[in-house]
């Protein structure tokens, strides 16, 4: 089977993006949300994101309104997933609602269709047993701004049939993905994994008052040649996001060090409205960081 | 005090390169090392970076004759350090050779002359005591191939004058690093800190078979810009680095993932003779190594 029609559930941040990229790249796409009132709102913000790909990406106007009429909506999930070859699954990052989903989901999707969680933090094995299909079942996780950070994690579970990984993978590098497959269920994927030790040791350095943001960044950038540090980077993540996982970890532990991290970047960070990108100003101020300027590495 | 004299203990791997690039930089320098054999050797070793110099950074043959006649050599240790306002020690990292060392400098060396260990991996304090003038001693340390990864890190210890601190931050700039000064003790300093979590990340993928090196490198290119990947540091670092001391964690703390790390790394790498760029193959092959294909990110 070739995929051909494609079921994004939910256009939160990252469904819309996925529906749109996807019906860019020229497959027929269904965007199903809980609301008619929601898919409203994803319309909009398909506008939003056909300036931006006309602007980034030099899309012409052909293309924007080819992709415009590969996407077709609904709200009612049995009508969304009739012809469906792939459902992408981009619901709420919450156990408890994917397994609600799925176990809805199983009910009415025709029996051939292909379930791909778009889950950051959940692994496939945990909702496999909802999906009524597990050889059918895996993640496919994409990062934020797609169109530009265009890396898909392909993650099976157990039972995932590696025929159907393969397929997952095709269609990745189709919607103009480059394809990162895990042979194993790993928290975080690749990218997570290498990711947060990273921005931890870095927190670390802040907090024990070693060095200061521009130090770091200066030291990773100059040895690694890499355009951005990990101070940099947690203003990308937002750093409500990194408070978060860290608050976590550290009433989880009662590990003194993360409990003093997770109270410094309440304290120096959210309480006073730096955010990161999101909000103009994190450990830099933007819309020109203080590390893109070519004299920050003298 | 202005920093002019400069004496350069020991002439191995670091030691030899910290020489040249602060005579090139206009300083007069003294090249100490134990033998009129390793002195001989040392002279050599210039004439090979006198020629990396010219081809790398455009060095003109004036330049290269100033640089030369900046340098004077001897392996009588009062000799070399009579006008010494700064004295980079380089000798063997190991703590015992390091305090002897400092017990015998510390009978000869002016009491003017700022002493600085080039250290990777004892902490200054470990040493203070033996250089008999805590307060003027301090860690300056350099990366390898210093004149293209031209990183400082500057890290005194709780007794360390400020002042004396912010001469080597400036004279660290006046020989063309960038300074990076850390406030507090820290093992493994900024750049290890960061690197060995992010590393120790990426071979945990690849020992959990999670991921192979390129999917793993190309993950970490594609989403943070990077020119190279984790695999393709360890590559540079050299895999028989990685794997002693991952060695060293495992045999001290019997973690079993460690200990599976440093036998997949004796395997697949050390028994093979694959340990990096130094004998033209590691995770990759040299000198064109995978990653640098533009078509690697697809």
């Amino acid at each position: 089977m070739q995929i051909k029609n494609v079921t994004v559930a939910g256009s939160g941040v990252l469904g819309y993006q996925i529906a749109f990229q996807s019906a860019f790249k020229g497959f027929n796409v269904t965007v199903y949300d809980l609301s008619p009132d929601a898919i409203e709102n994803a319309k909009k913000k398909f506008d939003v994101l056909s300036a931006k790909y006309a602007q980034d990406l030099a899309a012409t106007p052909e293309q924007l309104a080819q992709t415009k009429a590969n996407l077709s909506y609904s709200s009612d999930l049995k009508q969304a997933t009739a012809h469906a070859d792939l459902l992408i699954e981009a619901v709420p990052e919450n156990l408890k609602i994917k397994i609600g989903f799925y176990n809805q989901l199983a009910e009415v999707a025709p029996a051939h269709t292909i379930f791909a969680t778009n889950s950051s933090t959940l692994l496939p094995s945990q909702i496999a047993e909802a999906t009524k299909r597990p050889k059918q079942f895996l993640a496919l996780h994409f990062a934020n701004d797609i169109g530009t950070h265009n890396t898909a994690e392909i993650m099976g579970h157990a039972q995932t049939d590696p025929h159907i990984f393969n397929q997952i993978v095709e269609f990745a590098s189709a919607i103009g993905m480059i394809p990162l497959p895990l042979h194993k269920e790993q928290p975080g994927y690749i990218l997570n994994t290498l990711l947060v030790p990273l921005l931890d040791a870095a927190t670390e350095l802040l907090v024990k008052e070693v060095a200061d943001a521009p130090t770091i960044d200066k030291t990773w950038m100059v040895a690694t040649g890499a355009p951005i540090g990990p101070c940099g980077i947690l203003d990308i993540i937002g750093i409500t996001t990194a408070y978060n996982i860290i608050k976590m970890s550290a009433d989880a532990t009662k590990d003194p060090l993360k409990l003093k991290t997770a109270a410094y970047l309440k304290t120096a960070f959210l309480d006073q409205n730096k955010l990161g990108v999101g909000t103009g100003e994190g450990f830099y101020t933007y819309p020109n960081p203080a590390f893109k300027d070519p004299n920050f590495l003298k």
